[in-house]
């Protein structure tokens, strides 16, 4: 056939030479769209929404304002969807919107040594790229910092290039602040599942208790994730690293750009919790390593000697004061407003120190009863148990394999806690992860590597609450069987009023009125009664015939 | 303290502005290496073997050689581990030596529609990458097209522009040809396990048949995987897309690019099975679009309109001759070979179609006894099932949770072929899908999606080996059962003799001689007995009273 190209010559070094290419960071990501999440109908839309959300959350933060979030979704009528998602926050600078949705590998997160809900640096313009690739279509914008100058815009992505292209480009003036998106998708698909975008919602919600998220289904249903809390999060500080947080790579990558005059200086300005004794101990562990140079001239075994040593130095503990958790009080608030439990324990445990140099934080919580548990496609509870994992407050949907909270979960005997049958139980286990680095493990950043440390530190927070629970568990299971000595005792009443009024001569329709009032005072006694029902029964006879005496005693008296 | 950095400020837009910064896709990988395999130490080390080895085995395949592939890892004093891989292929033009080892996407692979095993334009060079950032080496290439041109240099990558650097290039003439790569890692780890270079290498050879491979581990031991046929696997023919295989987005991709000075020549030239015929078909189903204009003119509605179409068309399933599977003879001979096993069933299926429109390929082959099963850490048969999976021969060591592969072991009831407790058995479960299109699941392209055909496919293949298999273990059981028959006549054969000898009045130890002889001689008898011993033992003695009769009548005679 004509058709067939010729496979059967081997190239000269000419030929094989000119089939080398060379392709854009757009191209590769068009085709490997699985490793950013893509993969699956639900899923990728889900991934849309994510992206914009955790910018917007970050943006409303940056503009120190309570974040106010529209998420719709838009069943169109070829298949496609629509996606609108709009924030209060920051809005973006008119010469950045070309970058921020429509250059991959562009952004203001990447790099930064600050706790963020995003750090990639491509996730709103790959959404952009995605929707170009399934519907051809261009990304719509509108963002303002609320100077009254709005800009709107359409962006596409020269895929070739990588390079942002913009259409349709007005300014005008209008009051608005914030940034809408519009962006239209294929090869995706909504439902309420609890891979969907409305549970991933509904978790970024009770992450984020000052936020208040209104989505906006296919089918026009409007659903409102109240704000909780009017308390703004602090925001995040850039901190320094630690000197058992950092690689040689990394320490290379600082010597060539720092602004220090000397390795020395270096050291004790750009990280954190080394002083200049420190920099002499340093120095000490170091003999040939001459620390006075300029940094640029720091070489890569003088570097991984300099990381050895500080292995051998003993630092005080990082700052912590850089993580951001969302507080217990908070945690509260929000699980109460979305799950209203019948039962909830919360725990903040403090910091914590990860390979020796890297401060993490968990916050654990258990919730049983009322809205606490799985929910079904259509967001009724479904009466199971349900895992909520985060990092930084960003809902982990996907992925759950692997996962340090996932394994601590695992690992817990739950029967101690009387929560053996937890997962056909109506329980919330919710677990964030605070830290500047998260330990990512898998492509997608949606697992926490199950360090031994932070393992144990999910563990120890999820037993505090189980605790708790087991607590309400065990009151709740008292005063059933307390129901049930007390219905045992009302089964008997009429045959111990009986035999006193045979041995006494009373009437026995007083003496049952005498005995059920008696019951009813002394429920501290049927309290105090132990399981056995015949034994509280028992006591409660002997408090019969001594209140009996004491009757006689009055009468007699 | 002077340290901290103010966050408190709200940025202005300009400062806004001032925060956002570009990088470079080298950037982006360093650090996020778990998106490309670099996650663990073990499995990071496999990923850098695994890079050279897809390599180098597509190279001597270019050069239509058979492969000699040798990869040695030592470990050096400071914790560090060198990996050589050397290949006997076509090496890399000088001019292009960096390009493949020093910038991420760039090669020989991308985009091609065609059956290869690597396909990023990434692994290479990212081994490159991970190597600097992880010990701060440069790698070292020598590389020739046997032309008695060598070329060596040093390769690092300038990270911030994802530029090739090279360091003491020289050029000679000597006797060589392929290339050889040597790369000095930190943060990875090297042992015998099922995650390991030596199991990659094992499987790597298990479907090659026709490669030689050699590993050096860093405790000096040498293993030859060696080559179990001469035969050359043909090479894969880059293939037209058929028309049920394209996206709109492919569509618009090909268009912008045509060749053809019309719509509808693109579609009868850049197609298979698009006849003349069928683009009036296709045309008719798609008013309003004119195919007469040039491909550039193309907008997305209207090519969206042609792959509907496409669908609605009855076509001729796609070419299969771009598949090139390892083939059941190659197949025997290489798990013979590795495997030795007691016995061995391999199925090559005929190829079938996903998707409607793209071609694939499984074989699958069943292992039992010998070498066969899963190696323990020191790499010695640990008498317990393992499936190996191939996608193009390549194997799939990681990810295995939602592979198709497993998924369709997972659905097997191996009760029906006596392999239930097929997971603690000798047994080696062997698949390998091939197509010009492998549509992977995860990130990390080590798992098949789970697809309905393709499961289905998977399934029939390995029932069918199981039958086989099944068939060989009853074989197994009758004979034992056999034996312990004959264990039971001899057990009687005294008894039996003693009693013909009273009978007939016959010297029992010649009789005992005789019935001895008939046991041996009349075995198929034996065969044919069920597996009710006594039943065999009545047939027996029937055989040898018959036995008796003749021999008398041939006394009498």
């Amino acid at each position: 056939m004509a058709k067939k190209t010729d496979a059967e010559k081997v190239l000269s070094p000419d030929e094989l030479s000119n089939e080398f290419k060379e392709y854009s960071v757009a191209e590769f990501f068009k085709r490997n769209r699985q490793m950013l999440g893509y993969t699956g109908k639900v899923r990728s839309l889900t991934t849309v929404v994510h992206e914009y959300v955790t910018n917007s959350l970050d943006a409303s933060e940056d503009a120190k304002v309570l974040p106010e979030l529209l998420v719709e979704v838009v069943s169109l009528p070829d298949g496609h969807y629509k996606v609108v998602s709009e924030d209060n926050g920051t809005g973006i600078p008119k010469q950045n919107v070309g970058q921020a949705l429509g250059k991959l590998l562009a952004g203001t997160k990447f790099m930064q040594r600050q706790q963020k809900r995003g750090q990639q640096g491509i996730g709103a313009a790959y959404a952009t790229l995605f929707s170009q690739i399934t519907t051809g279509r261009e990304t719509h914008v509108k963002t303002s910092s609320g100077d009254y100058k709005v800009f709107e815009c359409d962006v596409s992505i020269d895929i070739n290039k990588n390079e942002s292209v913009l259409h349709n480009q007005r300014e005008y003036s209008a009051k608005f602040r914030g940034t809408r998106i519009e962006v239209e998708l294929s090869e995706v698909e909504y439902n309420r599942g609890s891979y969907g975008p409305f549970e991933y919602l509904r978790r970024t919600a009770i992450a984020n208790p000052h936020a208040q998220i209104t989505l906006v289904e296919p089918n026009k249903e409007i659903t409102a994730f109240p704000r909780a809390s009017n308390d703004m999060p602090a925001k995040p500080k850039k901190v320094l690293p630690h000197p058992l947080g950092v690689t040689t790579s990394d320490l290379m990558d600082m010597s060539g750009v720092s602004p220090s005059r000397k390795i020395s200086s270096m050291l004790q300005n750009e990280f954190s919790r080394l002083s200049a004794e420190k920099v002499k101990e340093v120095s000490s562990l170091c003999p040939g390593v001459d620390l006075e140079r300029a940094p640029r001239n720091l070489q890569w075994q003088e570097a991984e000697k300099l990381v050895q040593a500080f292995q051998k130095v003993r630092w005080i503990a990082p700052e912590t004061d850089a993580l951001q958790p969302i507080g217990s009080g908070q945690l509260v608030k929000s699980l109460k407003n979305l799950l209203a439990p019948e039962e909830l324990r919360v725990v903040e445990r403090p910091p914590k120190v990860f390979r020796g140099g890297i401060p993490f934080m968990v916050e654990a919580a258990i919730a049983y009863g009322g809205n606490a548990g799985a929910v079904d496609t259509d967001g009724k509870p479904a009466g199971k148990g349900e895992v909520m994992r985060f990092a930084n407050r960003v809902p982990l949907l996907f992925d759950a394999g692997n996962c340090a909270i996932v394994e601590a979960v695992k690992t817990i005997d739950w029967s101690r806690y009387d929560l053996k049958e937890w997962e056909s139980m109506p329980l919330t286990v919710f677990v964030n992860f605070t830290s500047v680095y998260v330990p990512y493990t898998g492509a997608g950043k949606l697992a926490i590597a199950a360090e031994e440390e932070i393992v144990a530190e999910i563990r120890n927070a999820l037993m505090e609450c189980a605790r708790g629970i087991a607590m309400y568990l065990h009151t709740l299971r008292r005063a059933e069987e307390q129901e049930h000595r007390r219905s045992i005792f009302f089964k008997y009443l009429g045959e111990v009023a009986q035999a006193l009024s045979e041995v006494t001569g009373r009437e026995k329709a007083v003496l049952v009125e005498k005995l059920r009032k008696i019951a009813e005072e002394r429920t501290s006694l049927l309290e105090a009664a132990e399981a056995d029902a015949e034994e509280g029964l028992d006591r409660l006879e002997k408090a019969a015939s001594k209140a009996m005496v004491e009757d006689k005693e009055e009468e007699a008296g």
